[in-house]
């Protein structure tokens, strides 16, 4: 996947959602969302503050928007990785894998989503702000089904050792998206070896 | 360890930085950061916003102290736990158990350490505030270190299956402190139950 997944079915051809989408993320995923003036996205898209609010009503709104996209890409790419597994351990190797088969653009939204996955705690005032929170907190309680979902069909079938499944789920998940705070695409460790080493970590776990 | 883990050597007896420090920790960590008004904390403490401003120059001040007394707390108590372990499996057990047995005062320190960590990202224009900041990241690196070290030992013994001991540690130390994002006092799953399976998650993944 690529930039062409911030763009979302209702924008239209002549649509900005997307290049300001994009341009957020670069931001925020760069320098943070706190440092990031929202002056400098209208700039980086070459429109003007008028435009840029005729799409995002604040900074918060776009940094809202960018984690429901990422939430939504992580629920899409579960199902599709583990929809036809054969079993139990390799839906769980397929989960993980398709945690870690993304973009530079896709990392950058992770680590964004990380970085600011308490702000979906509190109410937002504004309505558009509120509607985007409430989409991914929905979105993540379906990550953790998802997830929970996998292993008790592993735990019935006697693949997995039998445990609380949502404890199990929020650990597992923990332990995923916890590369996201420190890996840096061009780093001294990969993807690849991250992603080897973290499949061998839940496989391990589940093993009866 | 209570609310006495965020006095600090050089305050004074009348010194009104560890009350700030106690009502910053009980806002930010039920409200966040940013939903939290700097006037509350005052408010809170029974002081001006002039005496408030006496101990801290900005919320973002306070907010990196906090963060840095609770990562100060973390190292020391790796450190008493692993020292006199008999074995790396022992050590490893032990600082598991020291991560999770801690008050309610230091659950909220490490909700509030973990959802605002993208703040140790850029430098701070303020000459304290940076210096915190500073401090925080050289705590972090610490315990990295801690961790690595203690996973390299276990390998050099043989206990532990030969790895690279940095990305373990660091995927160790993600699932160990995920918990503290969706964790609360009194909710369904305790903190004995959770010690016991990211324990057991950790124990399985070093063993050869």
């Amino acid at each position: 996947m690529g930039v062409e997944t911030l763009r979302e079915a209702d924008d239209g051809p002549r649509s900005k959602r997307a290049a300001i989408l994009g341009a957020a993320v670069e931001h925020f995923g760069e320098v943070g969302f706190e440092a990031t003036k929202w002056s400098e996205i209208a700039k980086h898209v070459g429109i003007g503050q008028t435009a840029l609010y005729h799409y995002f009503e604040s900074k918060a709104h776009c940094l809202l928007t960018v984690m429901r996209i990422g939430l939504h890409n992580s629920d899409e790419a579960f199902r599709a990785a583990t929809a036809d597994a054969p079993s139990a351990h390799e839906a769980l190797r397929r989960a993980v894998r398709s945690a870690y088969e993304i973009s530079d653009l896709e990392v950058r939204q992770n680590r964004i989503l990380q970085a600011n996955i308490a702000l979906l705690v509190s109410e937002r005032s504004s309505e558009r702000e509120e509607a985007e929170r409430l989409a991914c907190r929905e979105l993540v309680a379906r990550i953790e089904r998802n997830w929970t979902e996998l292993l008790r069909q592993g735990m019935d079938s006697g693949e997995f050792a039998r445990r609380d499944p949502q404890l199990l789920a929020r650990t597992l998940l923990g332990t995923i998206v916890a590369v996201w705070r420190w890996y840096r695409p061009g780093g001294e460790t990969g993807l690849e070896a991250i992603c080897e080493l973290v499949t061998h970590c839940c496989v391990r776990i589940v093993t009866p």
